[in-house]
């Protein structure tokens, strides 16, 4: 994975507001944090609790912020920028458009596609692509081994990646970027429980996400009971989260790996769920509220609140709470120290 | 996924037991909560706590119970039921069959079938699919990108979703579901440490499903050390669910989603285990044992218990802890005041 | 499964160390435990706390160790060795060769190679691949629908299993087990809020895994914001764990099933992590730390310790919490009384 970025071109990127200390007369061939990089190496100050590493470091190019006052080595070129961490997404995406282009548009020439699908002209199908009766693909690209379901849809600027599987009738937002794995649209667990068994009930409806969502790895997004399991628009969901029938998720959420969300739960917007935290089924959580890593929630959340646990309370009484329960053992010592004093007094003043 | 229902074709399907009040003239669209339901929509009474929302409801028609005692507005329609649940299920397998039509028997032509592979004529075999030798598809359906192993056998009725992986050596019974990117029969997670490293220990077991399993996107059910992980009938295992090698569960169990059970671990009958709980390995789990979502259970459970908890507790004592925790902090202070006042008291009372 | 051992065939796999007691004249069909074992099947003492089942079990052959002092049943068979496990493990390595032949070399005529691709003539690689620009494979075996990313390289004696996805520049080493489903190189969870959404930061690095790494079944590793995730040699991996971008895994540890690892996370070497656990961001975690299953680590731990616990503590506090947690009820009614007790003393020793 080796880089070759001139100095010229990577201020080519940055622009005008770039003031220039230094010199480097290299190649930058990689990325990495101050404390990581070596000659030739690319590095930047975004957290200013690393800003005495800056001078340690053997970066030959630092992205530092306009009010850094120290100077460079000899052989080292400091970049001040209003926005280091900014500027570092900038060059990271001409890179990113270097090293993994866009595929060419057209259908691989084993991609299946079945009767009434449409394809945008600009799309790019990979090979082996499973393309379901009337589903519809906008300007999107699809990597390999992707199945899409009947009457499908795929907006524009849409990024499928390899072995995605989208289910009949679903509907994927654009710019949506679907991550390799994961499942769009599978059936519902829903059970009646009737003469001794479960008996399936239909789960006839769909999943609709919004534009600019994403999907990570290997996660899995039920179809509705009926209706739709709805994502939406700029919520980034990470690998392996569970999302179950009848699901609504707001706008610009962050839901964590591993978040499991059980059915006709209601998120509004802006909410966070922390990795792993499980949420039961039916629930109300308000906009702008804080779930954290590994919380069990099982009831409504109010908006903006905070919350860990298991289950889940404010967060305040969380911390609270496991500060005391370290201190239990003492308590019961304490405790039955004070009950034998107790005891112990005459018999006179109990 | 626009609907087209007449009146009629939906009185054919509900059969003879169904009571008319009302009229509704147009053809019905979609089907929606009583809240949600708009003209065109079919909705139902499921829940006796929503029987107040029925007569606020806008759906064009609602399935009710006998036993309903209000009237439908000017171009509604309520049709009045014993069971309004199971009439409704009744009608979506029905829009189900419609939206998707089962394929056509036969063998797609991009599937690969390798040598003393037998698939019954009834069988269809999707795109992609790729069949081991010698292995046996009976009068199932296999979606695109299905792996079957050497030896596998796939029951009649079976349905199994696009890109799910059976391994070698592995039996799928009759009438199972699998969904999406679900992994039947992966290697046992089983090492010695021998000479500084972990050595691999043979797993040359299989996966054993008995009828009418349902199996998750995405969940993963490890193959044994020898003999077979098995599965008993009727059970239903929801999305992202790990079981691993040697693992027994009987017959009618709900696992729900995102539970992780450790090898060799044994389940009863009717089991239910609630998302995210995990069970160590060796244990054994009575029939009709419920495990609340997120439980960590350590140890053997009776039958019958329902149990909760990190690690697990009968569900009555986590209940109360709970409760009691919250008030830590409280009792904190008490125990400091009270300490405070046994302290003050006059020193011939102590 | 069925298998056709002759007795003859298992001395000369277990070579001069085996001492034999006893006959059996059949062909051994089966390998089952000492309980369930019936006439035809193999079984073995492994574990001393089953020393007392050995003499009841229905095993044609039993592996026993040396100093087992009892004496078969008639048309039984005992073979005493150093170490039953181990000499099992051979067996079963045997069997297991014999049951999953290793593929031929060659690359089956569906896969998909894109230019400037190199494959080892040794390496099999199987239906449905898919293989980028530029990639390497070595000496290795791919199953059907792999796909492996531009400049991607798998090393040499590496099995790949059906459906598994590499991404663009990964490395996978040397003899490296990656089970079905499991997903390396996916994009890592980066992105920053600006202008009322989350920006995505590209994830311009990869993941590097050293030899003799297995990866379960369904398991998500993400890419490097820029460098590498690094997975260390011998590192053995469950299915359904979540490794996120920028996390450095030591050598020989385990990660049971359902881990998640959050991003810049370091592992030392030997470190075990049990099931459902999981870690946050930027921590150090130790050489020889033990994480039991479903803690929630959220600081760094020093080397050899063992942790548990949600929030993580010290095994013994936790132990000891635990305990103390079940009699919260009963301290709480003892705290009333004794409140009482106290308040009730008379006045002036108040």
């Amino acid at each position: 994975m080796a880089l070759a970025y001139s100095i010229s071109r990577i201020l080519e990127i940055l622009g005008d507001d770039c003031e220039v200390l230094g010199t480097f007369e290299g190649t930058i061939q990689g990325i990495a944090s101050l404390s990581e990089a070596t000659t030739g190496d690319l590095s930047f100050l975004g957290n200013p609790k690393y800003r005495s590493a800056v001078a340690d470091s053997q970066a030959s190019v630092v992205l530092v912020p306009k009010d850094y006052e120290l100077f460079p080595s000899e052989g080292q070129l400091y970049l001040k920028l209003e926005n280091p961490s900014f500027a570092l997404a900038l060059i990271c995406r001409d890179i990113e458009r270097t090293l993994l282009p866009a595929p060419a548009p057209g259908i691989h020439p084993t991609a299946v596609v079945e009767s009434g699908a449409v394809i945008a002209p600009e799309a790019s199908v990979g090979a082996f692509c499973y393309i379901g009766a009337e589903a519809r693909v906008g300007a999107a690209v699809l990597a390999s081994h992707v199945c899409l379901g009947r009457s499908a849809i795929v907006g524009d600027g849409a990024e499928i990646a390899s072995r995605v599987s989208i289910g009949d009738y679903c509907v994927i937002g654009e710019r949506n970027r679907l991550l390799p794995g994961c499942v769009i649209g599978s059936d519902g667990y829903g059970y009646e429980y009737l003469d001794g068994a479960h008996q399936r009930v239909p789960q006839i409806g769909n999943v609709v996400t919004a534009a600019d969502v994403d999907v990570g790895a290997n996660t899995t997004i039920d179809r509705a009971r009926f209706g739709s399991t709805q994502i939406g628009q700029g919520t980034k969901i990470d690998n392996q989260v569970q999302i179950a029938h009848n699901v609504r998720i707001g706008r610009h959420c962050l839901i964590v790996a591993q978040v499991g969300i059980s059915g006709s739960t209601t998120l509004g917007d802006g909410v966070v769920v922390g990795g792993q935290a499980g949420l039961a089924g039916h629930l109300n959580i308000g906009s702008g509220v804080m779930i954290a890593g590994g919380t069990a929630v099982v009831s409504d959340i109010e908006p903006q609140l905070k919350v860990r646990g298991y289950p889940a309370m404010p967060m305040m009484l969380f911390n609270r709470m496991t500060v005391l329960q370290r201190k239990l053992p003492d308590l019961f010592k304490r405790f039955d120290q004070l009950e034998k004093t107790v005891k112990s007094l005459p018999s006179e003043s109990q």
